[in-house]
């Protein structure tokens, strides 16, 4: 019928409610080989698990082993058409080699020197840069230049034309996020070259999105409808610091303003309908306070973090890590995340949470005496 | 059948579709009367127009002529339980004598001594304040104490409790905004009182709603649940100043940024949903650069405006004034609106339009060559 | 300012709360009503009433009292352009007069003779017509001849052409409800005429709406947008006994489907949603099984009930009635409404509720023992 | 950093944009393989294709090979705890041998023997069922027994208790659809067993849930919240198969009623919200009438048909094939399917385009002149 050889092979396996392993039933087995037929009861332990079991793993990346890399990256590739981008990806390991860091997600350090330009196209991915330090680089999304700089949060919704260019005399490093793994997996994905040129050379202090848009609780009249993804291309620094330091103030004044004693904790969200920033990706910076230990969690669906600021303690079920600036961890789904720190631990963070609460399989578990 | 005497009089009209006056007819009218009916017929004129004719009328009242009887008020009337508030509300010549701006809209002016409080209480009616000028008072809404001060928008939601307390050795007068003469009409008024008290004596710079939410585009982990009325207390001046400024600055770099040139536009909304920040109230701010006229725009639904800044010419259907600052006009259903100055022009506005909207029965007509 | 007379008067009134009334208050009285200004203490006992006291009455129209007067009117008044329908409405005691069932909401018998034509309109007023006795008219609405039989409901909503024929030997008469008294006090009516002529003399037994949409939960590929209203222009008798009658079978059998004990009850909801049919109007159909008594409720928001079949003795606030087949009765605001029959009782109901739910005003309260 | 053996192997490349392979190159290749790192530059053109390119591939499953081995299936392999169920699923060609249709969707033919049971589990996969030909077995759902009859199509949400009794002398087959691989790859999978007897031997015509919920338009009042997947759980055939002809009629008398000229679809619906039946899955029934021929159209998404009746000529990509009755086939994402009868085609479709639209992810292309 199809000319693909077929590459069905059954597990026959033994134990409660499993067939007797006959020679009748290894002739049926070699019938549904040929004719592309798995039974379920071959299969049911793996796809069925009483929770989640993911293939990813608990894994850490050191800044401090990244930023060489990109470095010498820096030095050996370009960055012009075909490539696209100088981004290097985390590959989880349980993942087969994949640049994936979850079986969703993608988190890639990108690198761009001096004076260079990253050219210009677009795709179905969402997408966002978040960076740990320095500035010097502007996104050029749908012509309008956005600058990046430490502690920014810069959302760039699927289908946004966009490049980058360094008008600096220092190399700059980022961190991305996508949902490459998810749109990869899923057969969802459209891509499209642009101009190779970034079409600007401005270098504004605000963007055009955050002139219309960055003024809480404000909407310009010209944009009343609803957008998928949010329309504010960059999340400043100083607004999430301050947002963090007056949640742990209040909490401090007897006020709820904290997910729990000495963690404070803000949503990047899209001013147009309050709800996630990007329709696959939830984005979120957590502070503990010195001295504050978090409760044990498990979600359903995965995260990856990156420490923005201080150290501390991140034990992801089995591994347990201490973790400093830039450093990249992930949580795959259902795997039991906990933090402390004795210094003060800011952490940036996505997941694809989004995905499963608009699919209503969203899940979480905090244990604890409480619980 | 019933007690009460049948108020019923059929008015019997002549025209097209009108049955013929014979006594027979009149028999007939004087049985409906005495059943309580009325026929569609004999109304339907009336009840069903081509378009909407408000029975509320254009008409402005001065900031001039409202301040000396504020005042006035504040040395012959108290402010404690019972009568709850000194407000005197705008009464539209149109609506018979009572305090409705408009069928739906009130609009008062409140007014508190130095030192003074004004009581708790809670209502479903849903509330604002906006400042043309002055300071020292703070509103608690649920405890929460927020400053007032010009050109800020203080939204309180039905149902909150609230009082105010004037900690300052000056009076200050502000507009109130409430849908009383909806929630009259149509039978939906609960009222509570709350304690004489307000409970506090704090005055502080930034309220915990806006230590909480006035970041833009930023959400507390602990209130991710969408919210029918706006959490944010106050939308303060140089936010909107600034959002303003920003979208003139955008339009002269030829940008989309404003509604039509020279005319920039904000909303205020509820950061949990995206829309607007009261369920039967939108409010928003108006800015006019000098030497613009807007389009003559009719819309379902009315309005009411405050001039917070400037000097303009408005028309109202066939009213026109000059206006200045803390002037206050009514703009009835389906009526056209056209605003002009040559200095320059800030407008306050407030509308019933979430109803229409909700209800599906908004509708907007804009005149002009192009329309 | 105004060339309005001005209509204010200052009602003073003694009290706590209320201003000592002194010659200096009465001069600023003055100042006020020649302002058009109402001070709120003055009106505050009136306007925030502790909960609704709706000015409507419970009253009651006898079907027997409306069919004679009906049939009368058909003998004495055209059903043709400008009067456009002979259309009876109940006027409630306690609205002035006016053609109001309540505050909101219109009812009326309407009356069309045979081999009658009703013309062609359209208006933004949201309709409906429910049948307790009859049959031969179709209402035609955008061109589809909707068949009207005993028991049907049919939607028609706002902004919908629409006409009826009578193309049977014998006259027919039905109750339709609109939000007619809610959109004239909000000015949000609009009214177009169409051709005198209802366009198709057709007289299908199943309407074009319902060969697309009357098909429990399947929906045709061609329609796949939500509509503000229900698509489906007939729900048929039969399928609404049925519904109720297998209720009140899962209720023996010990299932959860009855409101209370032997109160069978469906709501008319719009299948490209499953909300209400109609953006301000709700519609449902109860059952009380014999031997049934309901329990107490108050609710925002006003309703009209129809009986359709069987006999009863309805409470409404202090108003007590044993009602029978086509008696119409309203339930004002807040106003406690319980039903009992030893018979059976079927009754129609239509309310306001949409309006509240969708503003958030919506409240309900159930009396007895476990309230 | 980890003990799991890296198993990174890059990728190099030549062509456009790619870095030129010098042995500094090499080593820093050799160093992401051991740091667990991938650049996008090697992957980019497999990860970010112009346009979906799914490893899925076209394929058909021809009914009267499947029965056969089923029935073998019933006679040499147990349906009792453990393995849960005797369903075979189609392996598609391309997907290296797991039981998965398409990357996203699971299709099975489920055989139960006379007077057997299917031990009670639930699950978060959400599920139905379709029935090409026989009778006989209840599923009975959260302890409501749902006949299966030829043309039902009855869906079983996510984590709602299950299991089936065959009551009948005769075996009886059907189709299993799920979202098994999606939630596999996802990692949202929770699976709990239940008693291992259904606990009910009722063989009642109507389920509790038809008896409640499949009235058009009519909603239960004690069921007014919406639910993320369809309570009602049984579509009848004679509803579906009248849905079809009332289409084609309706196109015979010039309505829009049908997709395209002869062909007549409905979606399956949750008559709470008119959406999706399942959170994560569309189910359609297609019907073209004689000499029909659909225009060629691509999707984002996966799609699996069962051919109910007839017999027709199906295009997929670059295959063909004549079908008929039961035969099964699948859709890869973005891959062009058209269909075209001489006799008439009856189709049932599911799709997995409602997890594409949560997202912001679908897209359809017609091809065609006039595309």
């Amino acid at each position: 019928m199809t000319t693909t050889p077929s590459p069905v092979t059954i597990r026959a396996t033994d134990g409660p409610g499993q067939p007797e392993r006959t020679p009748q039933l290894e002739s049926l087995y070699r019938q549904f080989e040929s004719e592309l037929l798995v039974p379920l009861w071959a299969e049911i332990g793996e796809l069925m698990p009483a929770e989640p079991r993911s293939k990813a793993l608990p894994h850490l990346w050191r800044w401090r082993n990244l930023m060489p890399m990109a470095e010498q990256a820096g030095s050996l590739v370009p960055v012009g058409r075909g490539g696209e981008r100088r981004a290097i990806a985390l590959a989880n390991p349980g993942l087969g080699g994949r640049p994936f860091a979850t079986p969703t997600l993608w988190a890639a350090i990108q690198y761009l020197k001096p004076h260079e330009d990253a050219p210009v196209h677009r795709h179905t991915q969402n997408a966002f840069r978040f960076v740990v330090e320095g500035e010097g680089v502007w996104t050029v999304v749908n012509g309008d230049p956005v600058a990046m700089r430490r502690g920014d949060f810069l959302p760039q919704a699927g289908w946004h034309w966009h490049g980058h260019h360094n008008r600096s005399d220092r190399p700059m490093a980022w961190i991305d996020g996508l949902d490459i793994p998810f749109q990869h997996y899923t057969d969802a994905t459209f891509f499209e070259f642009g101009t190779d040129d970034v079409g600007t050379r401005e270098t504004p202090e605000r963007s055009r999105s955050e002139r219309l848009w960055a003024h809480p609780g404000l909407r310009p009249l010209t944009h009343l409808t609803p957008t998928p993804a949010t329309p504010l291309l960059a999340y400043r620094w100083e607004y999430t610091d301050r947002a963090l330091s007056d949640q742990l103030a209040l909490e401090a004044e007897g006020c709820t303003a904290t997910v729990e004693p000495g963690h404070a904790a803000v949503r990047y969200t899209n001013p147009t309908t309050g709800g996630d920033v990007l329709p696959t990706l939830r984005t979120e910076f957590h502070r503990l306070a010195p001295d504050t230990a978090t409760a044990a969690v498990r979600e359903v669906g995965s995260s990856v973090f990156q420490v923005f600021d201080g150290t501390g303690e991140v034990t992801v079920g089995e591994a347990r890590w201490t973790v400093e600036r830039g450093d990249l961890f992930v949580v795959p789904s259902w795997t039991t995340l906990s933090l402390a720190t004795d210094t003060g631990l800011d952490l940036f963070r996505f997941s694809d949470t989004p995905v499963f609460e608009r699919l209503h399989l969203d899940r979480t578990y905090q244990e604890g005496p409480h619980a």
